[in-house]
């Protein structure tokens, strides 16, 4: 068994085109032998946003503690921002279009799972909304 | 996108031999149609435990609120228990025997992820430690 303490375990900033202020720590990956899923564990500073973008993959999603908001794709080629705080979970179906950004002036923390071969990206994986 | 608030799910009671003031709540599993991977939030009431057992899946952790032990074998059929803390992330890896204990006068709040087809248990499970 693997018991890590999140605050012990090293953050690296996401370098992805689009991501601003955030930082990542992988918890549990298929180095540590995960057959299925990965944990991994977002800051994301105020002012900051993940990519908007979406993937041939899945994510599952816990918001930790903080508040922010998520793109969504309205369906018609728009995007529109909802609101999310600490508890809220969301499933992020494959493919679906998703952004996180943190206007607040606090931390957004969030646990985000994928499936383990996709854990620290990768895919097929469009920066392009609607593509 | 699913986006549920924790607070807003329905918990039941974990009714599997051995658990003891523990409720769950199912916030992502396979009725939602995640392919790989479910999320599931446990609820452990002061003086209460899940069950001491092991199964052919593994089991990723997060602990989100409160303190308490978990269980672990130590390899010669005897069993030892370590502190748990908010914020900690376990790896429990498939047939490893485990337990959750709240030995705290807090609420213990984790969250659990799964195979899909485990998303409320079955498997290959077996309640007899070291069987």
């Amino acid at each position: 068994m693997l018991i890590r303490d999140l605050d012990q375990v090293e953050s690296q900033e996401m370098t992805m085109p689009g991501a601003e202020k955030v930082t990542m720590r992988l918890m549990v990956g298929r180095e540590d032998g995960a057959p299925h899923f990965a944990m991994r564990c977002f800051d994301v500073e105020p002012g900051g946003c993940t990519p908007l973008h979406q993937h041939n993959y899945e994510h599952e999603i816990l918001i930790m503690e903080g508040e922010g908001k998520v793109a969504q794709d309205t369906g018609d080629g728009e995007v529109e921002f909802q609101p999310i705080k600490a508890g809220d979970v969301l499933f992020v179906r494959a493919n679906e279009l998703h952004q996180f950004r943190n206007d607040s002036d606090a931390n957004l923390r969030f646990m985000c799972m994928v499936p383990t071969q996709f854990d620290c990206g990768g895919g097929n994986l469009s920066d392009t909304p609607g593509s």
